[in-house]
């Protein structure tokens, strides 16, 4: 067994309000930063795991994201990598 | 002026607790998810900002992240890519 790295990225899916990042860039805009059209905030995780190989690992960060980690009503996620830990 | 869409982590710096990551990985335990030794989260932020290059985009991007969108003393952050929107 591998210890594997993963990191996830959970945002809020298109066309969704997402009151944080409308938060977000209404202080950016107070700031004095005026050239922003959008701001989105999600969840960045990271995960250790062990797993006999890379794709085992890939396999089971999906099934933790559909269980747990992301709303599937709201929030569509993506694995960004998957490195030996 | 091109446009640009930002993707950043900002991140619980290592040694700093993160309740939130603990939380999460107690739940994962609980659903059976075993072979867990660390999960942290943090957010991961798109911004779409105009600038006339992609090094003034990061530059701009940097300030914003030492000015409103990381905690500069619990936590870190990378700007993930600078991408043509």
């Amino acid at each position: 067994m591998t210890r594997f790295r993963c990191a996830i990225h959970i945002v809020p899916r298109r066309g969704i309000l997402d009151p944080q990042g409308k938060a977000v860039a209404d202080a950016l805009h107070s700031l004095g930063f005026a050239d922003l059209s959008d701001v989105r905030v999600g969840r960045h995780v990271i995960v250790e795991t062990e797993a006999a190989t890379a794709d085992a690992a890939r396999a089971r960060i999906t099934a933790m994201c559909e269980k747990l980690l992301a709303n599937p009503v709201t929030e569509d996620f993506e694995i960004a990598s998957v490195e030996h830990a």
